[in-house]
C-alpha cells in the first residue's frame, strides 16, 4: 500500500471537514483506491481554537512554511484562502517538487498562469477542482474529458448565495435586503457579503472556467462583472409574469472576434434548464460543437461538498506521486483575445416609468432605432401618469444598448428608468 | 510536442466521427494539449465501403491484429462493440503494453475485472468514459473526483432510446408500438431494439456505475434488469394526472445488507429533476455522503457525442504516455455482495381492473395486509362492473410485493391486474 504524507494550510470550515474525512473515512478511501492518506502536519490560525477533528497537538503548527517544509510532506493542500500568502505558500511547494491542491478561486484565478507554470517546470500537478463550483465535479470534466472537444460557450450559475438570494425573491417575494439577511442568518452569506453579490467570486470562476475550456489564459482583470443589488423585487414579479426567472449567471464564450468572459444578472426562460436551479445549488452549462449540451448540478459551497472536490484532487495526486511517476503536463495556456465588453451583442428587458400620453411609444421607437437597437416586444402595465412600459431588445452591441438606455432619461415622456437587465436565454 | 500514434478499432458511426475530429480539430487539441495525435491504422470490417474521413487506403485494414500489433501504434481505441473478438484484441494490446481506450459498456461490464487487472499489471491505462452517458463525463468524476466519496446511490437514465419512447408516450400520448417505430425512424432504435427495451442495455452501463462508485466489482450477471415492453400508455396517462412520470431507471444503490444493481421502469414525482430529463438525454444522479445530490444530463448516445468522450480519453492516455510515465494504478476493485432482488424495498403502483362492489377494496387491503405490504394511497375511477382502482404501496420487500400482487389475480372481484410499476422518487 502506497503510504502518502499530507500537509494542510488551513483548518476552517472546509479543512476541518477534510481533516475528519480523511480520519473516518480512511478504510473507503484505501479499499477504493490502494492508497493511505495521513495527515502530517496542518497550519492553523489559532492554536488555542476548539477543533471539529481530534489530532494530536504537534501536528499543528502556526507556521505555515513548516507544513510545506516538513520533510515528511509529499503533498500540500491550501485551503486558507486569499491571495497571500497562500500564493508564496503554493508556489514555495511547487518549487520543493511537492503537487499542490487548492480550493483557492481567487488565487488561480490571478495568479494561475505563473502557477501552472511552476508546476509543469517542478514535473509536480497543481489541481484545484474545489476552485469552481464546489462539489461539483467541472474543473476535471472540461481540462480532461472535453480536452478535443471544440467548446463554444459555458455558462453557469456559479455563486450559491446570489442565487439563493434571487430564488427567495422569486419565490416569496422577498426584497432583496430581507433575501440578504436570511441568507446571513442561514450562514450563505458573509456578514459582509460583497464579494458574493458584486459578482466578484462568480468573475474569479468564470476566468478559471474560460482558462480551462478555451485553453486560453483568462485573467481576473479581464473578467466584467455586475452584481445582484440592483435587482427589484419588482421586476422580479414582472417577468415571471412573462416567464422568465432572473439568474446571475457567468459566461464564458467564443465570440467571432476572441472570447466573452462576464458575470451579470439575466433573464432566463422558465423552461430553461438553468432556470430550475434553485436556492443555493449551482450549475454549469457546456455547449460543446460535438458533443451538444451538457449540464452539471450540485451544491457549489459548504464544508462537506468542497472537502470532497478537494479529497479527489488528494487521491488523483497521491496516485500519480505513489506510482513514482512524473506527472503527465498540465493543459497548456495559449494567449487569446478578450472581446471588449461594449461589443458584446446582448438582448435588454428595460422598464421605465411613463407618463401615458399618445406618442409615448412612438417617441421611445425612434430613440432606440436612432441608436440601431430593434425592439422585440413591448407591454404595458397601468395608464395615466404613473404607467410602466416594459420592452425586450432583440441582440445589439452593449455599447449602443447603453447609449438607448441612457438616452431614455433624457426624454420628458419618461419620468423614471426602472430597470435594465440582459436577458440570455429566450427560447 | 508530443507525437503519438493511434491504431483504431472499428469505423463506424462513432470511429468515423472521432478520425474526422482527429483530422478537423488537430489544432484546438494541440493548442489545448501540446499533443499531436497521429491517426496509424484503422481496422474495418469491409475494405469497400464509403467512408466519412479521407485517411489513405493503405492505413485501413480488415485485420484487426494488425493495428494492435503494428509498431507506430502506441495507444489503441476500441469502438467495434460486442464482446468478442473486441475483448480479445484488447486484451492483446494491454498485455503489449498499449493503453486502450473503448466505448465497449457490454465489454467492460462483462470482462471489466480481468482487463483492469491486465492494465494494471502492464502498468498502461484502460479508459472507457464512453462507456455509459455517452458523451456525458460520469465515468471520470465518479472514480476520480469522487474517489474518497462514500457514495450512498447513483440513479440513472442511461438509455436514450428507452427515455424517447417514454417521453413520446407521456407527452404526445403515442402507445409503446408507435413509439418505438418513431425512434426506430430517426436512428434512435435498431432494428432489433430488444437490447435497448428489454433493460440490458442500461444494466451494463448500472454494472459499470456499481463497480466505479461502490469500488467493487459488479458484473452484468448480478444485474437484475426489466425493460419497458409492457408499459402501456393508459397507466402513463393515469400517473401523469397524480403528478408522476414513468422513466426507465439505473439504480445501483448501497443497503444495509450489501449493494443492489437493478434496472427497471419506476414512477418519479414530475418535479424531481430525472423527471425533467427528455427525449433521448441521458442523466446521472449521485447521492454523496458528504457532498450531497450531484446531477449530470447531456446526450447518451450518438456519433459526435461519444467520439467526445473516447477522444477525451484518448488525451489523458496520450498525455500519461508523452510524460514517459508509468500511469497510476487504477482503481482498486474489491469484493461486495450484492444483494438478492428479492430482498430490495420497493412501493409498488399496482392497477387492478375490478368489478366494483362493496367490500372489494376490504378484500384487497385484506390481502395486502396478509402479506405486509401496507397501502399508501387507493384510487378509483369509474363504477360498476368496470371499474379501476389504483394503488401505491409502502416500501417492502420485493419478494412481499410480488406475492401480493399474484394474489391479486385470484380474487374473484378482479377482472385483471392491469399494472405493476414500482415507485422510485416519491416527495
Amino acid at each position: 500500500m502506497n503510504k502518502i504524507g499530507i500537509g494542510i494550510l488551513g483548518a476552517g470550515v472546509v479543512g476541518g471537514s477534510l481533516i475528519k474525512r480523511l480520519i473516518d473515512d480512511r478504510e473507503v478511501i484505501t479499499t477504493k483506491t490502494g492508497l493511505s492518506l495521513e495527515v502530517v502536519k496542518v497550519a492553523v490560525r489559532s492554536m488555542d481554537k476548539e477543533r471539529s477533528f481530534s489530532l494530536p497537538p504537534a501536528m499543528l503548527t502556526a507556521d505555515p512554511m513548516e507544513v510545506v517544509n516538513h520533510p515528511d510532506v509529499e503533498l500540500v493542500v491550501e485551503i486558507m484562502g486569499g491571495r497571500e500568502p497562500a500564493g508564496e505558500l503554493v508556489m514555495a511547494a511547487l518549487r520543493a517538487g511537492k503537487p499542490v491542491v487548492t480550493a483557492n478561486k481567487e488565487l488561480i484565478a490571478t495568479s494561475g498562469a505563473s502557477l501552472i507554470a511552476a508546476a509543469a517546470e517542478a514535473g509536480v500537478q497543481l489541481l484545484f477542482e474545489a476552485a469552481v463550483g464546489g462539489g461539483i465535479p467541472i474543473v476535471r470534466p472540461v481540462s480532461e474529458t472535453l480536452a478535443g472537444e471544440p467548446i463554444n460557450r459555458i455558462v453557469g450559475i456559479v455563486n450559491g448565495t446570489t442565487n439563493y438570494i434571487l430564488t427567495r425573491m422569486s419565490e416569496h417575494g422577498a426584497t432583496y435586503d430581507e433575501a440578504l439577511k436570511e441568507a446571513q442568518a442561514l450562514g450563505y452569506a458573509e456578514s459582509d457579503p460583497t464579494a458574493d453579490v458584486s459578482g466578484a467570486d462568480a468573475a474569479a470562476k468564470a476566468a478559471i472556467l474560460a482558462s480551462l475550456g478555451f485553453g486560453t489564459w483568462v485573467g481576473l482583470d479581464q473578467v466584467h462583472h455586475e452584481g445582484i443589488e440592483a435587482i427589484d423585487v419588482a421586476d422580479i414579479r414582472l417577468v415571471q409574469e412573462r416567464g422568465y426567472v432572473v439568474k446571475l449567471l457567468a459566461f464564458a464564450e467564443r465570440l467571432p472576434g476572441g472570447l466573452s468572459v462576464r458575470v451579470h444578472p439575466a433573464l432566463v426562460r422558465s423552461n430553461h434548464p438553468l432556470a430550475a436551479i434553485r436556492g443555493a445549488t449551482n450549475a454549469v452549462l457546456i455547449e460543446g460543437s460535438s458533443v451538444g449540451e451538457l449540464l452539471f448540478s450540485g451544491p457549489g459551497a459548504g464544508g462537506g461538498p468542497t472537502a470532497t472536490a478537494v479529497l479527489g484532487d488528494v487521491i488523483d495526486a497521491a496516485r500519480t506521486l505513489g506510482s513514482g511517476a512524473e506527472s503527465a503536463p498540465p493543459i497548456q495556456l495559449g494567449k487569446g483575445s478578450v472581446v471588449p465588453f461594449g461589443d458584446v451583442e446582448t438582448s435588454w428587458y428595460i422598464r421605465t416609468e411613463v407618463n401615458d400620453s399618445p406618442g409615448v411609444l412612438a417617441r421611445i421607437a425612434q430613440l432606440f432605432g436612432d441608436n440601431d437597437v430593434s425592439i422585440r416586444s413591448v407591454w404595458q402595465e397601468g395608464r395615466g401618469e404613473r404607467a410602466t412600459l416594459i420592452l425586450i431588445t432583440h441582440p445589439t452591441d452593449e455599447s449602443s444598448q447603453r447609449t438607448a438606455v441612457a438616452g431614455l432619461s433624457e426624454l420628458d415622456v419618461v419620468t423614471e428608468v426602472g430597470a435594465a437587465i440582459r436577458v440570455a436565454f429566450d427560447e
